[in-house]
């Protein structure tokens, strides 16, 4: 067994675990012969020709949005927003926002993600299946000012749901954008997250347009906008933030605000590109997200992992520019960070912390042969090869195959769900 | 069943294969009952739920190279070439060459790829193992000024045996590219490729450090510098054509040659950006490349399709850049045109095509549900989407699985490969 820790050292040794913690790393078989006497009836799982590593954490996805997955490509995006997104959305009931969901978190755990952070609406209803389904997630109420008042509630129900579960579920106040909330309506989300200890994420100068709509209306940048509000601090998750000034990035990393990158999307939509390597330099916690399935199109974490360092490397001109070890510790620790976890607790193997892993069958053409297996796994690794998903020290995917959810019915459903959407019938 | 054609249209019917090609093409049952009684001896698959389309063609790699996969990532260009990939390539003996090419290939047809362009030494010794393994093949010679009068005779034992073969393989000249070749020897690759009648491939304008060295030596840009030496024709392949002129680019178009571009390399090793916008503008043919696992780090032609819509999209700033469709038919269509095969001779589904099909399991929670097939296919197809696999009539792959090859012995042979060639031992 070989393990990435968040060095990211490799290793060949045992990793044991006990509840929900991992309580063993060792590379010493005498101390495995204990662990194994102490615990007699412990599973063994031979990892022998395969990588155990942290789960993935995708720290921004509207998971329910696999509904419109390659409903509306290749086009502008006022047309892709205003013709098929909002109509589409504004049809969808909230049975079909779970279903939705529900097929975002059977491809994110299939893929080795076992933390999301998920932005959208009906998350009150969202909190049960997630639960249900094993995965950890920040569920993220999404607010603009045309329907804050709807979700406020929605938000207190979702919190009272979360803190009766198992722990792995917690929930978020996300007011959109700073374009698309009154500064009124931002103040009224931060104090609600504050009252109740939630973190607050929303997405944070994604576009040129919102930072034209930003300096004429308030004069100044996004993230000087949101600090001048006080909404930026180290509970914050800022998707994007693209389109960012030197002092923003200095803001950002001085607040300790997690910046969520979203290659695939910034690239896909011609968002721009992302300063990645200036926020690291800045010491800010950069993280990796797929964004929602319209603008990507998928739920998959090792390519945003590849992608954004080959973004990195060409807009920088530098080979060098993030390594792929960096890139992994972005889409684990650091991603466990923006979750709400402390360093150590999450994402990481090491003894007392939470056993989310996975094991990534190294025995595939494109995995071979081995000279470097973090450039291996960064380079070239697919969601298709993680075989094992343990969330939690509860096994959720085993041999490929993710127990207690029928696929065949639950294609049916979203195919009926999205017919009844887009066509009345 | 359905099928994507070079429209792409799909749709769904019957395709039937006698012998090496298509030879049925309909959506009427009653046609599909008179073939099945005309060859009562044919087997059938049933694609319900999965989508029958053509293979995809890679313009350009290096196959062997997977040896060197994650060998030295994250360096700068210079370093990489003298402190590791040329060292290793010094030290590897010819059957190594083949075991590193066999992994290729196999990584290649399990991942739906059914023809490559090959650029690398002792293709004399690949013909046999490219013929054994059924895929079809350019295997292009590879020489720099210092090795030319060896690889020259492989040139010619290559073409005796590609000759004698099926018809799968065929032989190109592949001088390194304009800067690293002296004009003389490109003329002579020239002279070598009219007396066999063989394409000419090399890599053009992939950095700047080659503009550079080709101005102060030749005073032109390298599109410039082949052209006066008339290398430049429609039985050219031009691998990256990232460093382009206007005129460089109608150039290229005008000549008929084949861009092969290869994104994921171009932004990995930090490149910049091959302007395909602009050469499908100029009606130029551009094609797909992986480029060798040194600088990707596999041979996943799904990736390629992917980053190479996304990478159009970023750089243009235009959402509607490079649709889905045109990336697909960059894959298939174009790319058989680059191998040398007439228009409809390869890369689509038509009565009389060569039968190089595919076979992609739709029942995938990141492939459901269909609003758009071929955005499905290019934004979130994966390689091990792919379940069969037909080369030329014949079935390589089935379930996942490729017939005659004992994969577990071939990593070991691999592993025990590149410990010699890196450690002597």
């Amino acid at each position: 067994m070989t393990a990435v820790g968040d060095a990211p050292r490799t290793f060949t040794g045992w990793v044991g675990v006990t509840n929900r913690r991992i309580t063993l790393v060792t590379e010493s078989a005498a101390d495995a012969e204990a662990f194994r006497a102490e615990h007699p009836d412990v599973r063994e799982i031979d990892c022998r020709g395969r990588l155990l590593m942290p789960g993935l954490v995708n720290t921004h996805c509207h998971a329910a949005m696999t509904l419109q997955r390659s409903y509306a490509d290749d086009i502008s995006l006022m047309a892709w927003l205003n013709d098929y997104i909002w109509p589409f959305e504004s049809k969808q009931t909230p049975d079909e926002v779970v279903l939705g969901l529900t097929l975002g978190v059977v491809e994110m755990l299939l893929g080795g993600i076992t933390s999301f952070v998920d932005m959208y609406y009906f998350e009150d209803r969202c909190v049960a299946p997630v639960e249900q389904l094993g995965i950890r997630a920040v569920l993220g109420c999404n607010f603009f000012d045309s329907n804050i008042d709807e979700v406020f509630p929605q938000i207190e129900r979702a919190v009272e749901q979360a803190s009766a579960g198992s722990g792995r579920v917690r929930i978020a106040v996300a007011p959109h954008s700073p374009y698309t909330v009154s500064p009124e309506n931002l103040l009224r989300g931060k104090a609600l997250a504050d009252r109740f200890d939630l973190p607050l994420m929303t997405h944070i100068a994604e576009t040129r347009d919102e930072m034209r709509i930003v300096r004429e209306r308030y004069g100044c940048t996004p993230v000087e906008h949101l600090d001048r509000l006080g909404l930026l601090d180290s509970r914050c998750i800022g998707a994007h933030c693209v389109h960012v000034t030197d002092s923003d990035i200095a803001t950002l990393a001085a607040r300790g605000v997690t910046v969520s990158h979203n290659p695939q999307s910034n690239m896909k939509i011609s968002s721009g590109v992302a300063p990645v390597e200036k926020f690291r330099a800045a010491g800010a916690v950069v993280t990796l997200g797929t964004d929602g399935t319209c603008s990507n199109n998928d739920l998959d974490l090792f390519e945003e992992l590849r992608t954004a360092t080959f973004l990195q490397k060409s807009a920088t001109g530098d080979p060098t520019a993030l390594p792929a070890c960096e890139a992994l510790r972005m889409a684990t620790a650091n991603g466990a960070r923006a979750m709400g976890y402390a360093d150590g607790e999450l994402g990481v193997i090491r003894e007392g912390a939470l056993a989310d892993l996975i094991v990534v069958d190294l025995q595939k053409p494109h995995l071979q042969p081995i000279h470097n297996l973090v450039s291996n796994i960064v380079y070239c690794g697919k969601a298709a090869d993680v075989d094992t998903v343990m969330v939690d020290g509860r096994i959720l995917v085993e041999n490929r195959r993710l127990a207690g959810v029928d696929l065949p019915a639950l294609y049916d459903a979203v195919g009926r769900a999205v017919r009844r959407i887009t066509t009345g019938k």
